[in-house]
């Protein structure tokens, strides 16, 4: 399986907007591709303002699926104004558990 | 939920020992602690050395209660060996979903 993790850093006033952001793109990664098994938002318990994204695919081309999907350019045009820094994204393979549900 | 996000650098020649004890204690944590609900091994594909842990517990108390079990100081005593550097750990708080599963 194909994994991105998401680090990202927000403006602090632009909270809301974020969330609204990440939920918007979470749950329509989930719910309207078939080879998006997973879009967590976590909130770094050390910082209000770090969050990640935990993102799990099928493969490299569902991950290219999610980056053609309307919703993903909705979370992009949103991430130009809530960011604080730009996004630290990590390409990943999963290697435990095996067979990835 | 409570969430980790880990970061680690393993020393290339322990490789393998490094893989033995992170599905040794990605698999008995996931199968042996009924607040663990997820523990995922990435391997990040710009660098063979680099990997991340995901885990997933139902509170801060049964993140304390992995770190009693016997499969985490077994960890922790193969990590010694493995590591390249300190890892860098995240807890974090799930945001979405929020029904997690």
């Amino acid at each position: 399986m194909y994994a991105v993790v998401v680090q990202l850093k927000i403006k602090p006033e632009m909270r809301e907007k974020f969330l609204a952001a990440a939920m918007d793109d979470s749950t329509c990664s989930v719910r309207d591709e078939p080879g998006c098994l997973r879009f967590d938002v976590l909130l770094d318990n050390s910082d209000p303002n770090k969050f990640f994204f935990y993102e799990i695919y099928r493969d490299e081309n569902a991950f290219k699926a999610h980056q053609a999907s309307a919703h993903f350019w909705r979370w992009r045009a949103a991430a130009e104004e809530v960011l604080a820094e730009p996004v630290n994204a990590s390409r990943c393979t999963t290697v435990f558990p095996r067979d990835y549900t």
